[in-house]
């Protein structure tokens, strides 16, 4: 029979080999770190949501563009999440009498979006949420932001390598009012103001014509989105930069007057983390504050601020930059029992159940094989010590330890093996 | 404005609040522990694979029936994934010529399944999948037997409470072959098997005689599935038994003609690990060997055997018995700054960056507020230790530690308070 061709995966999905998922892993076991850190609980949301969920404040490119959405068996209209946001006021909001407020919740999960995949995108990814619910201080805002230069200062990223650009809707929202735009083209002026970075300066200004304002109205939102001291007109930004600096992490912060965010769920305080280093610069996360995404989805007004932080994005910064630790990709054992013969499988199975019971990680080779198989599947797995177990070792009780880096090997008393073992690792 | 319905979950999803996460993350954790203990290394499949991928061998019942299909913005069939085996398949498949065999590989992740929820089963679960590949030795078997016993030891689940039920399908290939029974008939005789413990006698009966069987083949089959000693004529199971109890574990297990399992592609060795206490018996997690898959979907022939537990069951068995450790439902934070004015925040913000800084989960106020309604708030989230930081503190670099169970507080140097705060949460 013709060797038939290997089913492909589907676009933009990823395998998590053993190496990858380490660094999955890493990041995931980081996000833990500073989020508890914090006092900030883990929960986690269903991975479909039906569609009305996100219709409400999403917005039209997440929702109608970017959505995988499709009809199940009971004809319901279900969308593999695109972000996790309005799952969790769905359930603060299910739980509203119920939850001690204020509430720090974070999670970690996949989600979906129908892109072209590129360098930094899939269409499934993985995302840290972190969010604070039930505070309308700027310092909760504050908060967030320091949350996320404590990530980075544990994945070692500096200020000269990440920063964390902060701006405010309302403040913008009164400057765009000042210069006589009204408040039904905010949404689509907060549009313009976030594609600033993704297009040439001429096509910014054809798109601002296109949207209606004039060439006097184009200069100056040109000029508001260069002023620096903008920020000293927003009451939640004169909160927010003292209580950063209080939470020791001043000089990754910073106020960017362009700063908008995509999403149409964010009010007041918006943040995006960049990678300033390398390359490209690019967008790491973001974040901001969305006081009414609670009532409209059927709850009470509560006000809330988070962020959330793709995967890939970061994982390829911190690549980059030779940021992920080496010692991360563990090996499956440090251990392997070999088998010498059929009639010794038994006891290299109870001895490898011994070491075990002592704590140790050890794989038993499955079956009887050529020592020099053995060994070289042994090194090839990164196995750190080999165990030979004949006749001879079991008449006498002992066993026979082979360090595979040296080559050295040393019988000893079966009894002392788990013990000189973990001396060996370094696991005392 | 009246208040708007609250949007509703999917059904058969289930929103993970903190409480019930401690929980599947516990259970997360005995599973990497135990796999971990054997030498076996975490990966994760994509949570999308094409259709393709199951049309091949997981039987019609769970990609007819049960799968979540939708034709993506491309016009691809896409399935949420029902199981994992078929995309470990690929992923080895894809690798096989760089990875090293035997492979040891496990996995904690979503899985979906359109059937009726109730009690124990959801449309949306996860599953601990954990798979021996590259080796046909029944070692092999009886070391992911090894796997779910050291499981049921772990969470502290006795031989009287869960039992591990083996059987192989050539052997009843054989047996079936013996009363006359058809190779082009096997595949309905497993399903009949398979559906004995779910269908009354007689209607088994009926289900037997409307596939074609005589009375006579239907009375030496019910006699085949009540014969203890047909496992000698294994060879397989000859190879695992022995090893089973090498491993110690031999009291989980025993033979079993009757356990067949549902999936298509299983060939020789299958088990079943049931809850033998409680209101009902139980199929907690089910197993086997699937030679074939790999080169079913386009690799090269790979002897393989693995199995997976879903979260449910093992968690309403785990509840019934009261196993559930009660100290996985940590609190978010042991310890809460206090905020006594609004001149006072900068300071207590700073207090909690230092108590962080020295490896203490802290959270802060995010606000001034009466510090009755703080310290009410503390101790209904769980909080040990409120600090207190007025003016006085301040100025005398001090701070005030109360204890919420005893009501007791303290006043001390705050260069000290992070050592003490150690001592107090027992954490030195």
């Amino acid at each position: 029979m013709a060797k038939s061709k290997i089913i492909q995966p589907v676009k933009g999905t990823r395998d998590y080999y053993p190496e990858l998922m380490a660094v999955r892993k890493w990041l995931y076991e980081v996000a833990a770190l500073v989020s508890s850190a914090f006092g900030y609980q883990e929960y986690e949301g269903p991975l479909i949501e039906s569609l009305e969920l996100y219709a409400a404040k999403s917005g039209d490119e997440l929702v109608k563009e970017q959505s995988f959405v499709f009809e199940d068996r009971g004809g319901n209209l279900i969308t593999l999440r695109p972000e996790l946001t309005p799952t969790l006021a769905r359930m603060v909001a299910q739980q509203q009498n119920q939850l001690t407020f204020p509430l720090r919740w974070w999670s970690f999960g996949p989600f979906w979006r129908y892109e072209r995949p590129q360098k930094g995108r899939t269409r499934e990814f993985f995302q840290w949420n972190i969010d604070l619910i039930g505070s309308d201080s700027p310092t909760a805002d504050a908060e967030l932001v320091a949350i996320v230069a404590s990530f980075f200062q544990a994945v070692g990223l500096s200020p000269d390598e990440a920063q964390i650009l902060v701006n405010n809707r309302y403040l913008m929202e009164g400057e765009l009012a000042e210069i006589g735009i009204q408040d039904e083209s905010f949404k689509d002026i907060f549009r313009l103001i976030d594609r600033r970075d993704k297009l040439a300066p001429l096509k910014w200004r054809d798109y601002a014509k296109d949207l209606g304002l004039t060439l006097q109205q184009i200069d100056q939102l040109e000029e508001l989105l260069r002023n620096d001291d903008l920020w000293q007109k927003s009451p939640a930004l004169q909160g927010l930069f003292p209580a950063v600096e209080s939470l020791g992490v001043g000089g990754y912060v910073r106020f960017a007057p362009y700063i908008i965010r995509g999403l149409d769920y964010y009010t007041g305080t918006v943040f995006e983390a960049q990678a300033i280093k390398g390359d490209v610069r690019r967008a790491i996360l973001g974040g901001g504050r969305y006081d009414n995404l609670l009532s409209d989805v059927g709850g009470n007004q509560i006000p809330a601020v988070g962020f959330a932080m793709g995967d890939l994005v970061i994982t390829l910064v911190l690549e980059e930059l030779d940021l992920i630790p080496t010692d991360i990709k563990t090996p499956a054992a440090s251990i392997l029992v070999t088998v010498f013969n059929e009639d010794s499988l038994q006891e290299s199975l109870t001895l490898s159940k011994e070491l075990r019971e002592a704590g140790l990680k050890v794989a038993c080779y499955p079956q009887a094989d050529k020592l020099g198989k053995q060994l070289k599947y042994a090194d090839k797995t990164g196995v750190k010590i080999a165990l030979l177990l004949g006749p001879d070792e079991i008449a006498a009780q002992k066993v026979t330890l082979k360090e595979l880096s040296s080559g050295n090997q040393e019988t000893i008393p079966r009894a002392e093996s788990a013990n000189k073992l973990k001396r060996m690792l370094d696991l005392d």
